[in-house]
This record gives C-alpha cells, structure tokens and sequence, in this order.
C-alpha cells in the first residue's frame, strides 16, 4: 500500500505545510473540508483551515516540518480513510529540534479522477483520550 | 457530541451485529462498502461483508455482543469520521466472558438525508502497528 497515490498526495500537502504555500495546501482540501486543529477545536472550509495553518506556522516560529511515517489506505464507495504516522518536527529551546509522532486519520472523497481530503485529524484515535 | 444521530445508527447496527439480523445490519452500509475484517484483510460490498459477518459470528459461537464507549463524529463536506471505543463481549472457556475495546473508526456519507457507512475499520489506528 504504499504506493497508493494518496501517500504522495499527502506528502506534497505536507511539503507545502513545511513551505507555508498555502496555495498548494489548499488544493488539497474540498471547499467544505473539516480541519482538528486540535482536541475540541474543528474548523471547516478552505478561508478558516488556512487560517488555521497561519497560526499553526506562526505558533512554531515558521519553523514546524512534515513528515510521513507507515500508513495505510482503505478504500471504499469512492471514499478512503488513510491511517498514518505523521512527524512533526519543530523547535525546542534554543537551536535544538524535537520530533513527535502522530497516528492520524484522513478521510478522501473521489471527486471524477481527482482525490481531495474532506476530513484531516491528525490526532486520529486519540481524540478519544484528549 | 453523544447526541450526534451518528451515534444511534452505530448502536443500530452494533444491536443488529449482536441478535445476527443481517438485513437490518447490511442496510448501515453503502453498496461499495469496506469492512476491515482483521489487519490485512479488507473485504469489499455487502454480499463480502455479510459473509465477513456471518464467520465472525462462527467464530464466537453466535455469543458475540457489541457496545458502544465514548465517541466524537467529525463532520466535512457530506462525509463524518467516527472515530469511538467499540466493546466487544464474547465466550471464553467454560461460561466465562470477556471484554475488549477497541478505538474504531468509521467514515460515513450523505445520501440525501440517509447515512451510510463506506468504511469500517474497527482497529482504528492500531492498523498501523498490527
């Protein structure tokens, strides 16, 4: 599965996350996506997930990376729910860096031959525990 | 979010899992469903995922019950994530019973006002570790 091309997809949304190109960001989602910003915070549509992604970059210091770890795809009824480690690597302190690590959950819905992610929750599961 | 109409249709068809009324329980899911049956192991439309049904129910001796935990729905351009602790309760040894939770997670679509599950991944995220 891991040539799905959703992996890709996702890695190129999280490029432009870590490049602050919101333009390309944005493309990613449909016009009505769903953003977990965090536990009990749920933004939707295009103006307010970039919004979000603003504060987000600005709370790292424009400085927050992306990255991608195991996943999984299913799909299904011209859907698809992608289960993922997502790392996020930011800095700590003064010149060092952390990384965390992520077990998110996105849902895809097929739009004709295009995918676009309706539903980003990196917290995947753990919403449950927050 | 306990109150989401998400979560009665869940408790629905985990009741129609339990009593085994497979036209009630195939009537949660969308032609072209997926039914995580166990890690690696994804079966495909509602004539696969009666049959997944049936040999789960085998499997546990027809004593197997389902039960709803905690849960948060996650709405985005027609399309709901569930992401919720499912309780499964079944026979062990001699008159024994035991119960294990899991953290699932379902995607749901709008069909007009009807929704319909297109995908359900009862591992959740531990798919990822499986």
């Amino acid at each position: 599965m891991q040539t799905h091309p959703l992996a890709a997809l996702i890695a190129a949304a999280d490029r432009a996350i870590s490049t602050q190109d919101y333009e390309v960001l944005l493309d990613f989602y449909a016009e009505d996506a769903a953003l977990v910003v965090k536990p009990g915070l749920v933004v939707h549509g295009k103006a307010a997930i970039r919004r979000a992604f603003e504060g987000i970059a600005e709370h790292f210091g424009h400085r927050l990376r992306v990255g991608q770890g195991e996943i999984q795809v299913i799909e299904g009824a011209d859907s698809a729910l992608v289960v993922m480690e997502t790392l996020l690597t930011f800095p700590v302190g003064l010149g060092r860096e952390e990384t965390v690590t992520r077990r998110a959950t996105y849902v895809f819905r097929r739009d004709g031959d295009v995918w676009r992610c309706v539903i980003d929750n990196s917290y995947g599961t753990d919403l449950l525990t927050a």
